[in-house]
């Protein structure tokens, strides 16, 4: 429990959330499914609430706070690696020259991931994740990554559990970057979070039962490979999904098209002066088949700037 | 809550188990653990308890019940396939020769599993093995095979779980196979169940999200996928890990060998009377290697026939 940890108000489970259709329609949802008696009534282990991470519990810009974490990677790793200096996309890391590092595509963000994410244990990599966590700083925000997580959402997952929910993130970022700080930052333990991965594979090294993550793509969590997550690691249909953009499309329909009571929600990044506007024309957490959609299947749309009193937790 | 469910005796957790060295070593580990301000304390977020399914928590012989159901899908489905009746392994499987199945090895199961396993989606193929169970009956004990579970293993199921450990499977059988039953059966959720798959692909079918299982390997969760499996699933090391056959070996290497206390289990069929007594020469559930590695790694070898006062449940 730390400082993020959720005070939830005992008349109100959702304080830092305005009063409006959103919260509204999260609290309605929640009484419905739990109400003893009730045609939407829900049991307790049915009730599956899955989570996107980036840019819908933490903040995603002005890149993927996992990407920040590769780019730190590849210039301490520099040294021992004279040839990046001359190597794309390592190059364009190192000189911090962002277009020729967009221009390097998909193809240059795997060389990323594999020079940075692979070659040691899990329990090594999650360290180092830690460690990184620990110093590296957002730009805008100058705060601790960590810090930067949303508080109207904290009281979500809060008010879920409070209410015999089981709450699982559900990412296309990496399973492991997130196990780093899942279970702190959101009280959400590793065996509840569903990502992407690379292979990891099981050898004696040394005499030693090891496992060594390889530079090879297992599971890429995303669009429609989260319902396949999702029905891999949790077994069950949720009955709730939160996203923020059209990677997130597939989940809320597999959670809300079919039937029964269900709550989908996308929180829209509306606030460029506590957060960032974007949507539809972001290069990260891009926002436009998923908006459409949410009016087609009723979801509900977050409107950051409107419904949510405060963005990140305050200091004590 | 079915007639399987345990009723922990407050005096003796272990009441189907006689006295002697194997529980006494479950018990003075989980005590040993659970005892604030023991050097050996854990915390429960870290109490991970890893079971393997055929031959630990149910039956395996005389052959591994998931096989079973494969074999009476390929009777029910030989009808629409009347080209099976002179294509191997289908021909083996509806004249009963079982002689012609075992020579067509490891090719002859993939093209089974593919037939009877693929070409529907999750929650149908969990529904059909539900109604088969609910019918089929073990050619030995003419009793279904859910009542074929070790009350002993029920007993140490709740035994781990009251003191406050997460309890879950991995196993080489289909992790959807097993979840048709282990929350019935084991009292384990769906997402606490690890084990081999096929590919499960997402698509809109007819307007609504679907996924539907394609007859392809996915992950075999045996022998070092299971340590793979479980960093994939669980995302911690287990603490306690409970196995009966080589395809265990390296779960229980990597749960016990890191350092700690920690404990591993081994059970041995040695109860051809009230069970069936195999090891090393047998074709299910084969237990070789381990055994030998029991001895190194000082893992606790259940004897069935002298540690077990009883073996199945007994029908109210
Ligand atoms: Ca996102
Ligand atoms: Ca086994």
């Amino acid at each position: 429990v730390t400082w993020i940890s959720v005070a939830v108000a005992q008349t109100d489970p959702l304080p830092s959330w305005n009063d409006g259709p959103a919260k509204q329609a999260i609290v309605t949802f929640v009484t419905d499914v739990t109400r003893e008696g009730s045609p939407d009534f829900v049991p307790s282990p049915e009730r599956i609430a899955t989570f996107d991470n980036d840019g819908t519990l933490w903040i995603e810009q002005p890149i993927y706070v996992q990407f920040a974490y590769a780019l730190d990677r590849v210039k301490a790793l520099a040294p021992q690696h004279p040839e990046w200096r001359d190597t794309q996309p390592f190059k364009a890391v190192l000189e911090g020259d962002m277009a020729a590092l967009a221009a390097a595509g998909e193809k240059g963000a795997v060389e990323i991931v594999a020079a940075t994410h692979a070659g040691m244990a899990p329990a090594q990599f999650i360290g180092m994740v830690q460690a990184w966590l620990a110093t590296a700083k957002h730009p805008r925000f100058d705060r601790p990554y960590q810090e930067l997580v949303y508080q109207p959402m904290l009281e979500v997952l809060a008010y879920l559990r409070a209410n015999g929910f089981k709450t699982f993130i559900v990412s296309g970022g990496g399973i492991e970057f997130i196990r780093a700080f899942a279970e702190r930052s959101y009280g959400i333990p590793p065996n509840q979070v569903v990502g992407s991965s690379i292979v990891t594979k099981f050898e004696r090294r040394g005499g030693l039962p090891t496992l060594f993550r390889l530079p090879q793509v297992n599971f890429v969590d995303d669009g429609p490979g989260k319902p396949v997550g999702i029905n891999q690691h949790i077994g069950l249909q949720p009955i709730a999904a939160f996203g923020n953009s059209d990677g997130d499309l597939e989940m809320l329909q597999w959670t809300t098209e079919a039937g029964g009571r269900r709550l989908g929600v996308v929180v829209h990044h509306t606030d460029a002066e506590r957060e960032y506007a974007y949507d539809r024309q972001s290069r990260v957490g891009k926002l436009d088949k998923a908006l459409d959609a949410a009016a087609v299947d009723r979801w509900t749309v977050v409107d950051m700037k409107r419904d949510w009193k405060t963005i990140f937790p305050v200091k004590p």
